[in-house]
């Protein structure tokens, strides 16, 4: 004990001698120092599991950006890090699936799939159980009072218990003798509760988003709403009295409520010449009432929907993130506080305690592999990790770093010889070389030009010779090198999908070989798309596309959750009025899609019955079909013909809501996901002070000295090489430039074994990238003012751009 | 002249006396420095008219933003403002109107208009003939090479000379006998005119940010447009052999073209659930090709465009007003070096010159004015100004300078006891009291509700008491600044309309009355707009909107420059296949407007056969409804019907022109001038050097100092009250403040009768606002690598957003 104190101590001695010129003060008073250091005894000796175990969760959790507040102790800390597992995690995202996934089984089910109802009910109970006990599960480790005071937990507390409500309800309406059919009104709430749990992180953050942006375009809504209402007062009167008729023979502008309908929907642009032509036909001059009237509402407001939502996306983006970084930053010193040791008013992290974090965070790497860590973090080479270096480490986790052994294919570790013989370095050379890559570009477009005139022939040789390519590269790249690059993947995919589908079709005899076909085609004319993936200027805005595809999920995630809602609504206003039988039926229960209301409509001329509300899968395609707007109010006129006029209000709220809100909010996300990652792509880019330390020391993959690259003897300056995600580089060998040594001021020869992968053209999360983009714009220390910084910083910028 | 040699002289010194610091080089070498001043004996005497007259126009070239080089010389200089004088820009604006609006006239002429084609001929010869003088005038003032090098001249040559040669072959085309109707092929090129004079400068720069763009957006426009031939490649192969029908039994994708033209509809939507439709009956699982094809071809790829095109929009745009900052400083600077003597290696600009300059670029002024204009300038109170200074001369003629007298009203100074009478003090009071807006809201309201229940009776009442309404106000603010008031002009414009047409209405007994009624009615519909013009949440927006309404403006001349092009164009190929002769036509000249093709056709069961190109106005609209691009197929469809599938190109190239290009760059353009301005009105506002040494100064309108604003003893602080522009405005008593001393440091009295206009929130031209947002960007003396400089500082901005 008195040992490990005494090291402890000539430890920290030694750090702060090394902290350079600040070492004057130190040799005052021992004694308050460890005082300082320690409350308690159990300071001096290497940290107490607990303290490590918390640290390291909060690191994991700083890593991971998770926010949820759980109580810092042993056994509250085991059972937060339980509730992250991967199972229950899973068996939770399981859940809300299924939950979802009910519909499909319910009343008006797709067909074929029609379970009863207390079948449904079970199931669903069945998930409320997991979600309840995931719930008890987060109010074991939180404080009572945080938990309650989370509004997500409020939330699905109440939605459960509603749940339950509604399915006694049902049960009992059912069983009663009512001419009402029984209604689950619970249903549509249900996409909340993936919101709801702390693991929907991402889509709730873009709901949040959404929610922020409201309130700032409510005002310019209300001027657009008032103008259609305006016009149409305008337009009866100018209209009203003058006997025009639609073609069909239907009243033109007869009352004030079909008018503002008629202008909401040409500001849709869906009835656009036809509601113009009826006055066109008589005069001239009424055209420049509809021209007026688009040029306004339509050019004019649509787009200032659009500046309003992306100027206040924008801002409330910057404010997102930056709260990101700061939970983030407060995660890390939360840690720091737990693990530093004190020493005359310096405060830092000693290294015999940062190994033993390292085997928590990072468990079962080698010493030299700490070491490293410790000198990328240790920024001023002091030997020590003061809080600012710290502080960065969340950072460091995110950089992969893997051993030069990880980098050997599988071949040239277990037959180096062969491998590594003339023959097959010749070959390495050649599928290396840009004509190996040329001759298979030009093959595709032999082959678009094969499938274009309908030669299905050469298929076989094609795929054949795909194949080939895919092999020789996993040969040279080894197997994991070739994963870690998209375009190889999708070849993988659609080479080998084509490759078993041919198989299958060869194999089967039979006549239901029609879908394999449809499979194989798609496949075959999929494949062209790598054409466009080799061409450098298309590849950039593909890159910029594939890099911004895991945000297009989230805003997939946000439209689903509100396609859901109107789709389950739908289904209860609109289930069974019309249904699709074909359009030759003369049968009078079949004739007119089922309902007899629908003959001369336009929506029965339109051959528009199976866009209806039968079953959820049929809903989701009615609502895509109105999300893209072109002749929804034709659908909306099928179901107000069988219903009331009532019905337009559905399809009005759901235009207002998911078109003009959502869809611009997606839009806003788009412009600036797009020019955030294509400027990034094509400027010098971002870099962290981890990932500058990581090049200032030579050991990121791909990295060289100068003396390499230009073979001279002396000039330690360090280039980046192009790294492996541009395609130039399918030809350096990379075997050479991890293999050379890196000879540097600080011997790092130890440490040769390992390398980074810093990716210069990002295939990094954007949020991560925004982060770095404003973590520059944070105060190390003053962590706690965010929020008074935030908004100044947000008036700065204002006045700026 | 040697006492006005000495008098320079001294005042020299004392200016450079009161430069401070810098004084103790002065007494070194007399005579060098009157060497340097002048190069030849005339700088000594104030200076000649050449030089006044050189640097004056310079001066109004930089506050008029014109760019126009011309030999600096007394003739040609003349020449130049000749060139510039109303007359003559009226009159090339009145032949660039006139010789597009022969269009009305010419072969497909508008019913009742034709003349016949030595007429128009005539006419288009007289404004080629005021362009030819044109080109020839500013050939007479610039220097040959300059002249040459000008692309716009030598378009405008160009074209003059197409022209002439197209009348020629048509003349003789025409009298030779053919069966090819004669084509008058240069017309399309007439709106090129508008573009390629120098009068033209703010739609050039439109197009000039257009044509900087576009090679930008050419990369994704190639991946889009291949994506839609990748996917038209696929849909055949899907649905080519199953043999299903549209509703009115075309085939459905039969061939690759006809498969990329109806997924290019798809694209815009304007063919959405039709296209499914067919393929959708028969499975449910080929809607997820569409849906596929939907997000990535509409959703993605067209937001990108819109991202692109938003990028590259704004980089352009700040280029732009760069140079226009820098072509700004260029010519104040030569101004600066013609007027400026030297002293002891100090350059500047001295009193005297500056009161002949003023005498030049601000006539009629008087010497306290000029005095005022001088201290304003003179940032440093060095009684000269230093080129620095002097830079700042164009914005300060930018804002507008008045007397107090002329903020008199006209009553108040021709019957002042009558005017400040008690009872008339009352009423002013009450005018300006909020009680009196509200009435008149309340009224409004009324009105509405009056007009949307069609009760038409009380309108007179209605009618009066807005008069009413105008004339106190006229009565209390006085004319001028009543009419500088946005919503009092639009009251007057309304409520003086509808007076006039109601008195026509009343004394006229005919039964033509509808056509005055209309405009009636449409008045007091227009009338319930000033109701969200006195909400002050939607002041902000219509206010927004009201000062990006200029830059409206010009890119609705860019459209119209397309919309002209695209509308000769199409008149040329498919004017007289569709005429509109009713639908109940049985007569065969007359049924399927006019062409038995359409027989069953879409084009003729929607009643489109007024969508036609059989005149210019005709075409007009066709190109709006085109631009709305609902339902373009269709008619595209028709005149595909009565000519051949070729017509497609026409209407292809159309859209992906004016819908993708230019409609996204006018969406770019509001996005970016919404954001702008709004940012403006609610952030502290940018102030140019000029303007904020106005208000130091306590210059301002509605400005007092502390003492006056809460009437205490002390106080010399500044602050500026709401000012005119505001709505609560009204109430404040204009008079009261203007007539108050503003007791400053530096005694203003004698300047009391002089105000700045200064605008809080700004009504100030976008231009205008721009160059204040970059002008701090640029350094003062740095002027002539503005290029490199500006490269640089977009990779910084880049970096930022």
């Amino acid at each position: 004990m008195e040992r490990k104190k005494n090291l402890k101590m000539d430890e920290a001695n030694e750090a702060i001698t090394n902290l350079g010129g600040v070492t004057t003060e130190s040799n005052k008073d021992n004694t308050t120092i460890t005082k300082q250091i320690s409350s308690d005894d159990q300071k001096e000796k290497p940290l107490d599991k607990e303290t490590l175990l918390l640290a390291g969760t909060l690191i994991l959790d700083a890593k991971g950006g998770r926010n949820l507040e759980y109580i810092l102790r042993e056994k509250y800390v085991r059972s937060y890090i339980w509730y992250n597992s991967f199972y229950l995690r899973w068996a939770l995202y399981f859940c809300l699936a299924f939950n979802l996934s009910l519909a499909l089984f319910e009343h008006p089910a797709v067909p074929g799939a029609s379970i009863p109802y207390w079948g449904t009910m079970i199931m669903e109970l069945v998930c409320l159980c997991y979600f309840t006990f995931r719930l008890s599960h987060a109010f074991y480790f939180q404080y009572t009072k945080v938990f309650f005071k989370d509004a997500k937990n409020i939330c699905v507390l109440v939605m459960i218990l509603l749940t339950i409500l509604d399915m006694i309800s049902y049960i009992i309406w059912s069983n009663v003798d009512t001419d009402v059919p029984p209604v689950r009104w619970s249903r549509p709430l249900r996409p909340l509760f993936i919101i709801n749990f702390p693991d929907g992180k991402q889509i709730r953050r873009a709901f949040r988003n959404i929610r922020r942006t409201i309130p700032d375009i409510v005002n310019v809504l209300i001027l657009f709403l008032s103008s259609v209402l305006l016009f149409g007062l305008f337009a009866l009167k100018l209209f009203n009295k003058r006997g025009f008729k639609y073609p069909n023979g239907e009243p033109y502008f007869s009352n004030y409520f079909d008018s503002i309908w008629d202008l909401y929907v040409l500001v849709t642009t869906a009835n656009n010449p036809d509601v113009m032509m009826p006055a066109y036909d008589e005069s001239n001059w009424f055209a420049l009432f509809f021209v007026i009237y688009l040029i306004i509402c339509l050019y004019i407001f649509m787009s200032i929907v659009l500046a309003t939502i992306y100027n206040n996306y924008k801002k409330n983006l910057k404010n997102e993130v930056k709260q990101a970084v700061f939970q983030k930053r407060k995660k890390l010193a939360k840690a720091f506080d737990l693990l530093k040791v004190k020493h005359n008013h310096h405060e830092f992290v000693s290294y015999s305690r940062w190994t033993q974090l390292v085997t928590i965070i990072l468990p079962g790497r080698s010493e030299t592999h700490t070491d490293l860590l410790m000198k990328i973090l240790d920024h001023d080479n002091t030997n020590v990790l003061s809080k600012k270096n710290f502080l960065n480490l969340a950072d460091l986790l995110q950089v992969q770093l893997t051993e030069v052994k990880d980098r050997l294919t599988l071949l040239e570790k277990h037959f180096p010889s062969i491998y590594n013989h003339r023959i097959s370095e010749y070959f390495k050379f050649f599928v290396r070389h840009r004509v190996f890559r040329y001759w298979f570009d030009l093959l595709i477009i032999v082959n678009a030009v094969f499938i274009a005139i309908d030669l299905d022939a050469a298929d076989w040789f094609f795929l054949a010779m795909f194949t080939v390519e895919i092999l020789s590269k996993l040969y040279v790249l080894g197997g994991k090198e070739f994963m870690s690059r998209f375009w190889n993947i999708f070849d993988v995919v659609i080479i080998g999908g084509a490759f078993v589908a041919t198989i299958i079709e060869y194999l089967d005899f039979d006549n239901k070989e029609s879908n394999i076909k449809d499979i194989l085609l798609v496949l075959r004319v999929v494949r062209l798309i790598k054409l466009f993936g080799s061409i450098k200027r298309f590849k950039v805005i593909l890159q910029t596309l594939i890099n911004i595809g895991p945000s297009f999920f989230t805003y997939g995630g946000v439209i689903f959750v509100f396609y859901y809602f109107f789709a389950i609504v739908g289904m209860e206003i609109f289930n069974g009025y019309i249904t699709y039988y074909g359009y030759d039926s003369e049968m009078p229960d079949t004739a007119f899609c089922g309902n007899v209301k629908l003959n001369n409509s336009i929506f029965y001329r339109e051959h528009y019955c199976n866009n209806n509300f039968n079953d959820i899968l049929k809903s989701m395609v009615v609502m895509f079909e109105l999300t893209v707007v072109n002749q929804w109010h034709v659908i909306a006129s099928g179901f107000v013909a069988v219903t009331s006029k009532v019905a337009r209000l559905y399809f009005f709220v759901f235009h207002l809501s998911c078109v003009v809100i959502i869809l611009n909010i997606f839009t806003a996300f788009i412009l600036e996901a797009f020019i955030l990652e294509y400027t990034l792509q094509t400027v010098p880019r971002l870099e962290s002070v981890v990932e500058s330390k990581i090049k200032e020391l030579g050991l990121g993959i791909g990295m060289k000295t100068r003396k390499h690259a230009i073979q001279g003897p002396s000039g330690d300056e360090i280039i980046l090489v192009e790294d492996e995600q541009t395609e130039d580089t399918d030809e350096v060998d990379n075997q050479q430039v991890e293999t050379e040594d890196v000879d540097n001021e600080i011997d790092l020869s130890k440490e040769k074994g390992l390398k980074f992968h810093l990716k210069k053209h990002s295939r990094k999360k954007t949020e991560v990238l925004l982060q770095q983009m404003f973590q520059g714009e944070l105060d190390d220390d003053d962590v706690d003012d965010i929020e008074t910084y935030s908004k100044e910083r947000k008036l700065t910028l204002e006045a700026f751009t």
